[in-house]
C-alpha cells in the first residue's frame, strides 16, 4: 500500500492540463448558457443560501455529536448512516457504495530528550510529537532511543555520509514559509512542507536512520503537531515515523548545534485489518438528462485528532446544503445532481478511487464534479481545472456571484483530491476558490474544531457551491473534456 | 495554604495607592536629577543594550538547555545554580537566600465524553485538560465520572438550586475577551477570566459540585489547555479542578445545551513535601551608598507545560543583562544594583514573600525595586506604582528612552507580583510597561517556549531595564514612600 498526498499529487499529476487541446463534445447553439429565467433562479438560490444555517448545523453534528472521523472508525460509519438518513430525508435517492478502507489507529505517542548539552542531571525534557499513518510505522511498545540528526531539506540528508545518519532518528526541520502563507499562498507553502511528511520517512530510511521526525506541516506555533499519511516503501526499511511541533523541531536544532541529543521515542500506532466502509451517493434527479450527473462533495472522513470541522466536514455539509437549498426552492435541475460524501480520502483517496472504478463505464455521463476540501473561508470564486473557454462560459454565473465577494473564475488544478481520479478520466471538475490564509494553522491538528468555522463564510461557500451546481446541471452547452494520462497511483 | 492570583491580588491590593499621600524622605536640593554625564551614560547603556544578545542567550540557556523550571523540581535548582554562576561570572557578589517552596508535580490528566446526545454507540470523545495546582486536587487513580453543568459566570452558578449542581462536574465557560486583549487591555481581560480558575473550585465545591473545569485563561484558539494555581479552602470539600481548552469548552457548553452529557475525568496530580529552594541575589555594589538597594529582577521559577520563556526567563535574563551591561561600560552605580531571580511565583509568590520577610529590617535600605513578568513585548516605557510626582521624576529617563519607543512613563500598580511585599512595605516599585497583546496567546501553556522571544524586542526591554536601574541607583533624588496597609495573603 502506498500512500499519497494529495496536494503534491494534485499537483504534479495535472500539470499538463491547462494548456491541452479540446475535445468539445458538441457546440453550443446560438442559445445562451443560461436563460434569463435560470440566472434568476441562480440569484434566489445565492439568496437563500447566504440566509441558510443547514451547512453550519450539519457541520456542528458531524464535529460535535459524531466527532472525528477517521476512516474504519465507529464514528466513520455513524457519518455514513447519518448522512445518508439526512440526505434521505431530503428527498434524494441515496446508495452506499462500498469502499474498502485501511483502519490505522494511534496508540501511545511521546518522546523525551534523554541526553543534552547543558542538561540538569537527573531531569528530561518532553518533545511533542504525533505518528503519522502508514503501514508498520510503531516502534517497540518500550520506545526507541537514539541519537538526533537534524538536516533542513532532503538535499542536506543526501549530502551527509551515510555513518553520520545510520543508527540514528533523523529530523526533517523544513519551515513551512508564513510569508507565503500570509500573502495568500497558504497551499505552495504546505505543497513545500508536505513533501517531508510524505516521503520524509522513505528518505531517512534509505539512509539507515532509525526514525524520522518532520516538523509539522502546518503555519500556526502553538505546539501543535500536525498529522497526516506518510510514504511506506516495503523494499525499504519500515521506520517509525512522526511529526514533531515547529516548537520541538526548533529545539532539536539548536541543541544539536550545540553537540549530541539524545532522544527516547514511543509511538504505538496499529493498523487493523481492512473495514468495509462506503461513499454516500445522494442523487437529485435530472428533469432532462437524468442519466447526466453533477457531481458536489466533500470527504466524510477525518482524521482523529480534532473533530474535522475545516477538513472537511464543511466540504460535506456544503454540498449537502446545495441539495437542501434545491429542495427549499423547489427547483429542478435539468441534469442529474449528485451529493457524494466520500470516504477515506485522508488515508489516500480511497474513496474517490473507488468510486472511479465502480462507473467507470459511466464516465461519459458525468458532465462535471465539483469538491469543497479546504475548509470554510471566504469564497473569492471558483475554480475550474481545464481550459480557459470554461472560463469564459461561466461568466453570467460570476456575474451572479459577484454581489456575495464570489466574482472570480480562474482556471486551476485546485479542485479537490477526491475527483482527481473523474478529472484523469476527463470529467471537468470545479471547486470555490477560498482564503486559505488560515487554514494550515488548524488543519491536521487537534484544534480544526467547529469554533473554527465562520458561519458567515460557510454560507457564502455554500452560495458558491449551490450556484455551481445548479450553474453546471442547467447549462445549455457541453463543457470541453479531456481525459489525462493515467498517474501510476491511481491504477 | 492559600494560592493566590498575583494578577488579581495586584489590582485589588493596590487599589489604594494612587492617590494616597505621600512620605517624602527629604525633599531634593536645586541640583537636577541626574548629571549630564550620567544622562550621557544612560544614554551609553541604551545603545549597548541595543546591541547585545546576553539575555537572549541567557533565555535560551534557562529555557532550552534548562527546561521548565517548576518550583521543587530538579531543573529549578538547577537554574539556581546556573543564574549563581552566571552573576558570579559577571563579578556580583552573589547569596542565595532560602525559599521553602511547595512541590507540586503533574500526573496523568485526560477527560472523555462518555455519553452525551447523538453520539455513535461505542465512541467517546476526547476532551483535552491539563490540572491545576493545589493541595488535595486530583481524582482517584481511576477517575471520576459525572454528569456536567456549564455556567458562564458565578453569578449563573450560585442561581442555580443546588440539587443542579451537587454531584456534577461544573464548567466555568467565561470567555476570555478578544477584542480586549487585541486593542491592548490583555491584563483587563485576563483579570476577568483568571478569576474563575482562581476561585472555581471553591464556589463550585460550595454548591456540591464534584469537580469543576475552568475555561483556559488565555487568548488563543489552538486546543491548549493554560494551568495555573487554584484557590484551596480545607473547610470546603476539596474536589478535583483542571482547566480545560476554549475549544471543548464550547463543545461542552453546546452538548449540554442538546441534552445530558456525561465526563469522565483523570487527574493525578501530587503535593510532594516541601522542598528547601533558593532567591538567586546578587549585588552589584553601589560607590555612594552601598548600603542602598535597587531591585531588578524576574522570577526563575515557571509552569511545566512550555518552557517558560515569556513567563518569565526573559525577566530573569533582561534583569541579568542589565548587569552584564553595567559591567561591560565600567559603569558603577552609586547606590547598590541587586539582581534577585525570584523563586516560586507561580505557586503562591513564595520567594518575594520570604524576601520580604527576610529584609524586614532592612526595607527602608530598599530605594525602589523593578520586575519584569509579562514577557518580552515591545516596551512602550515604565510603569511607575506610586505618585505623579515620580512621573516627573523620570522624564529626563523617558527623554532617553524616547528614541526605542519607550518614553512613556505612567503612573500604574502593574509592577510585578514578586515585589507586592515591598511595594506594601513602602518601596516604590517599577516595571516595562509592554505590548501584551500576544502574551496570553501562550502564557501557561506548553507553547511559552523560546521561538516567542523575538531578540530585537528583548534587546528594547533590556534597554529600558538598564537604563531605569542605572537611573534609580545614580538619582539625586529621594523617592516618595507610602507603605500600604498589609493584605491578609501576605502576613
Amino acid at each position: 500500500m502506498r500512500f499519497h498526498t494529495r496536494r503534491v499529487v494534485l499537483s504534479s499529476a495535472l500539470l499538463g492540463t491547462i494548456f491541452c487541446s479540446l475535445v468539445v463534445r458538441g457546440q453550443a447553439t446560438a442559445q445562451p448558457a443560461w436563460s434569463a429565467d435560470t440566472l434568476q433562479q441562480l440569484r434566489q438560490l445565492q439568496q437563500a443560501a447566504l440566509q441558510d444555517d443547514y451547512a453550519y448545523q450539519q457541520t456542528a453534528h458531524l464535529t460535535d455529536n459524531i466527532g472525528p472521523r477517521l476512516a474504519g472508525s465507529l464514528q466513520a460509519a455513524g457519518a455514513v448512516e447519518y448522512v445518508a438518513e439526512e440526505l434521505r430525508k431530503l428527498g434524494l435517492a441515496v446508495t452506499l457504495e462500498k469502499v474498502i478502507v485501511p483502519h490505522w489507529v494511534r496508540g501511545e505517542e511521546r518522546a523525551e530528550l534523554v541526553s543534552y548539552p547543558g542538561q540538569v542531571p537527573g531531569t528530561q525534557q518532553k518533545i511533542v510529537v504525533t505518528a503519522l499513518a502508514s503501514l508498520n510505522i510503531a516502534t517497540p511498545p518500550e520506545g526507541i532511543t537514539a541519537e538526533v540528526v537534524v538536516v533542513n531539506s532532503f538535499n542536506e540528508l543526501d549530502a551527509l555520509p551515510r555513518e553520520k545518519v545510520a543508527g540514528k532518528i533523523v529530523i526533517f526541520n523544513e519551515r513551512f514559509d508564513h510569508r507565503m502563507a500570509a500573502a495568500g499562498f497558504a497551499l505552495s507553502a504546505y505543497g513545500e512542507a508536505v513533501a517531508y511528511r510524505e516521503n520524509g520517512r522513505e528518505r531517512a530510511a534509505r539512509q539507515g536512520a532509525v526514525a524520522a521526525l518532520v516538523r509539522s506541516a502546518g503555519n500556526a506555533d502553538f505546539r501543535l503537531a500536525h498529522t497526516g499519511e506518510t510514504g511506506y516503501d516495503p523494499k525499504l526499511p519500515s521506520i517509525p515515523a512522526a511529526a514533531v511541533t515547529t516548537e520541538d523541531a526548533e529545539l532539536l536544532a539548536r541543541l544539536s548545534a550545540q553537540g549530541p541529543v539524545r532522544l527516547h521515542l514511543v509511538l504505538t500506532p496499529r493498523m487493523l485489518p481492512e473495514v468495509v466502509s462506503y461513499n454516500v451517493v445522494a442523487d437529485l434527479k435530472g428533469s432532462e438528462h437524468p442519466e447526466q450527473v453533477v457531481i458536489v462533495s466533500g470527504h466524510l472522513d477525518s482524521w482523529d485528532l480534532g473533530t474535522g470541522a475545516l477538513d472537511d466536514g464543511v466540504g460535506v455539509a456544503v454540498a449537502m446544503e446545495a441539495a437542501q437549498l434545491l429542495k427549499q426552492l423547489h427547483l429542478q435541475p435539468k441534469r442529474t445532481i449528485r451529493v457524494v460524501a466520500w470516504m477515506a480520502e485522508e488515508m489516500g483517496i480511497f474513496g474517490g478511487k473507488a468510486y472511479a472504478k465502480q462507473h467507470a463505464a459511466d464516465v461519459a455521463n458525468h458532465f462535471a464534479a465539483i469538491e469543497t476540501d479546504l475548509g470554510a473561508g471566504h469564497p473569492l470564486g471558483i475554480n475550474v481545472a481545464g481550459d480557459e473557454s470554461m472560463v469564459q462560459i461561466l461568466q453570467p454565473v460570476a456575474e451572479v456571484l459577484t454581489s456575495s465577494g464570489s466574482g472570480v473564475v480562474r482556471s486551476s488544478d485546485e479542485t479537490g483530491a477526491d475527483i482527481i481520479p473523474l478529472k484523469v478520466a476527463g470529467v471537468p471538475t470545479f471547486s470555490p476558490i477560498q482564503d486559505v490564509r488560515k487554514y494550515f494553522d488548524y488543519h491536521h491538528t487537534t484544534a480544526d474544531t467547529l469554533d473554527k468555522v465562520d458561519p458567515s463564510e460557510l454560507r457564502e461557500n455554500a452560495a458558491v457551491v449551490a450556484v455551481l451546481a445548479y450553474a453546471l446541471a442547467t447549462v445549455n452547452r457541453e463543457l470541453p473534456r479531456k481525459p489525462l494520462p493515467m498517474p501510476d497511483w491511481l491504477e
